[in-house]
């Protein structure tokens, strides 16, 4: 068991942890190998991973820190206890706690909460030649590598060379001549959704981060964007049935509760003015008692069309198609659907209304024709 | 504004025709230069590629796709006449035709549909410095292209070459020495969707597309992948929306009625099995009138409980976290919210009607006692 977990991607490894309750899931987090734990922490979702860390101790969670780049640490260090992250400062050389420390400052929701610190840089003013015998010395790249960052001695961007350039260009060529010096850059203070826009748009692979004096201090790589997306799609359905969070699946009733009951207020505070409108209406309902029953009909169609149409415009603000220039011609629009959505409905409905009150009236001259029919059979006898 | 126009990127040129209504959009496509009509058709959404193409002869139809790769056709093919569509195919050489026919034979949701054709190969038994100068003499790779394809001559994959590998590596290896020959590799009938999530989790910016005897017969991009993740995303929050496709923003009216009415007419049936319940109780509506005006509260609440279960478990569906083994302790714990929900909610709304009844009563009481009282006086005057 213990080594067919070793041999499994950490992805997988973390899939097996989300999909098992509490108690059998620490069982396999024990069969788990220290040196791998970092970075199956890193996949698994927010919820998991609390119980995860809840069942280390001090020493295990700052052995598996270790084995973390700064930008994974910052990923995990908000769900670390204060001890260990403190530990895990101090036993950082200064350039990491500086990283470390600044991509904590960042909100959840900044570029710089998600760059990694993964970057080769090389100088404009030497030759391809000289770059490759730099990049064989280095020994290997990082992950995702696909352009190297081309900085002066200030570490100030002056452009990308892509990889696919480098070897496909002469030799002898200067860097800056192959260069591309119109990158795509960001800095740690926008958005990071805005920088996600900007990967589908421009098709970006890795884009650098650099501060307000066009300094490099990081990266941003496509898996991290990935991801992002998945995480936004994901928190949006959530919001949609008014989930906090992403819950995890195993997690007490109690806390589940918790997760949900916000929205279930919300909803009791609209439904007792939905009740308040129905109660103007007592006295008609206490005359005709089959309008108490059409109006789950009126609620429905009401709720659910007005929910199409919000759902159009929220994604219509989303990407940015919703604007004061064509405000105008939306409204119009959208009332004109809501007035044919009415007209259309309300005539369905008064069709089958009064479909059924003539079955019933129907009904009931039948019942009286029967009646008399008996009654003149009973005279008859 | 049309030199403007040409200094924009298509992405954006396409999201400003999205946000024009008809008349405007279709002045603005008039000043966009034929041969970036392609490009920008492949960005704009569905329904706006329609009222762009229907808007075009087949002539500069066929201007506009002869700037498009095979596998971008592919992508358009579905919106284009069959006139035009004809022409094109007869127009490409015979490799090209081949591919453009195999990639409609693809359904919309396999990997086949998204792959592209943009590969580059080379041979095991070379060294790495004949591989640079192969890739030199080539001048430029694909966009993307952050690995070589190994094949033998029958276009047989034997590994994967990434050029980060390439560039750090000894130029007296062989390719076969440094070729990783374990890449994930998809086949054209896999389903797109668990492709996406293979690049999301093995952090993939290409892969190969091999057949069922490992022939080589294109490549995954991870910015195919992107736009999938959006599009589903964006699909998944529609249609719990019941909205059934994107829709153009400006759009006639008649149209957006037609995109919405199937999930209204399914509500009304719903609403109609509702009203029948209701129904069944009109005795006791007859009775305490109050009833009806709590009905709404019961059915939101009831209604939006359901819908928090739904999502989490459609969501643990997707991410194959739900499974046979652990449907016994969801279930059990669904339950166990299911109860706690209904005492929590069931116990507020008691409390709320009561207060407001108690509140009536003593109403009731003050009136009588004023009443009373003015009797009284009435009697001493």
């Amino acid at each position: 068991m213990a080594s067919k977990l070793d041999s499994l991607h950490p992805a997988d490894v973390a899939d097996i942890l989300e999909a098992l309750p509490l108690d059998q899931r620490l069982d396999v987090w024990e069969l788990v190998k220290v040196e791998r734990d970092g970075d199956i922490l890193l996949e698994v979702s927010d919820a998991v991973r609390q119980t995860l860390i809840a069942d280390m101790n001090s020493d295990e969670l700052l052995a598996a820190a270790e084995q973390l780049d700064t930008d994974e640490l910052a990923d995990l260090a908000p769900d670390l206890p204060k001890d260990v992250l403190q530990d895990l400062l101090d036993n950082l050389d200064a350039q990491n706690r500086a990283r470390l420390q600044s991509a904590l400052s960042y909100s959840e929701d900044a570029v710089g909460a998600i760059m990694d610190f993964d970057i080769v840089t090389i100088r404009e003013d030497i030759t391809l030649e000289v770059a490759l015998r730099y990049m064989r010395r280095l020994g290997s790249l990082p992950d995702h590598t696909d352009k190297l960052f081309v900085v002066d001695r200030n570490e100030i961007l002056r452009g990308v060379l892509p990889l696919k350039l480098l070897v496909v260009s002469d030799l002898d060529a200067i860097v800056s001549d192959i260069m591309s010096d119109d990158a795509v850059t960001f800095h740690p203070e926008d958005i990071a959704d805005e920088a996600a826009k900007a990967f589908e748009r421009y098709d970006l692979v890795t884009a650098p981060v650099v501060d307000v004096n066009n300094k490099l201090v990081g990266r941003v790589t496509v898996d991290a964007v990935m991801d992002l997306i998945r995480e936004e799609a994901e928190s949006d359905m959530l919001s949609m049935a008014g989930l906090r969070e992403e819950e995890d699946f195993f997690a007490s009733v109690w806390k589940s509760v918790q997760n949900r009951w916000a929205w279930l207020a919300i909803n009791l505070v609209t439904a007792l003015v939905a009740s308040r409108v129905i109660g103007l209406f007592e006295g008609s309902i206490e005359k005709i008692v089959a309008l108490a029953a059409l109006m789950p009909i009126v609620a429905g169609i009401g709720g659910n069309s007005g929910n199409q149409t919000t759902t159009m415009i929220v994604r219509g603000l989303a990407l940015g198609q919703v604007a004061s220039h064509n405000m105008q011609s939306l409204i119009t629009k959208e009332l004109g659907v809501a007035l044919l959505n009415g007209l259309l409905w309300g005539g369905v409905l008064g069709v089958i209304a009064t479909a059924k009150s003539a079955f019933t009236a129907v009904t009931c001259i039948k019942i009286i024709y029967y009646v008399k029919l008996r009654l003149h059979h009973g005279h008859n006898d």
